[in-house]
């Protein structure tokens, strides 16, 4: 489903990434484990993820503070250095500010 | 790849959708000549997509001006009625500025 946000302003930190082969389980359980983590943390608002050729997962926070607590969090910080070193041929990161939204839904 | 997008401040469009089952065909075309089409537009820095269950499609823009161009284009109006009318469950859309970013690249 939708992350469902409140109304804006409020913050996404889009994260795009491309895998190699290493570590498929262990990967996929890491990734479990950051979504349930994640969904503990102060100002935490949502996430979406999809992946094809590129991974991109979006994760929804209150304001900068939550997000920087988040990077810092340290059983965090271990799958970044994890996806570092074993899971990752690359990443990027965009934080940006939500300033507007809305949707559509099919009756 | 990753959209090469210039060093922020600049736009993201975030668009997150449940399609249904109908005209996979030309969805599919529909979709190609959507980025084409973007790609051609003044403002566009470029775009990331995947879909699983979730789509999720990113474009990214030089300023609220050229989304706002994007959005009152004809031919994506067309898409956009087709989209609600034909394809798509659900779909919403975030407008977000970019404030940061960073990368990591294995070697």
């Amino acid at each position: 489903m939708f992350a469902k946000t409140p109304e804006p302003p409020y913050y996404a930190v889009i994260f795009t990434s491309f895998r190699n082969e290493n570590e498929k389980m262990e990967y996929a359980e890491m990734a479990i484990q950051m979504v349930d983590l994640a969904k503990d943390q102060e100002g935490f608002l949502g996430m979406e993820t999809a992946r094809n050729e590129i991974g991109i997962t979006i994760s929804y926070w209150k304001d900068l503070e939550s997000i920087k607590n988040w990077k810092n969090n340290s059983e965090h910080q271990l799958a970044q250095i994890n996806g570092r070193k074993i899971w990752y041929d690359q990443y990027f990161v965009r934080i940006a500010k939500v300033e507007r939204q809305y949707g559509f839904e099919n009756s």
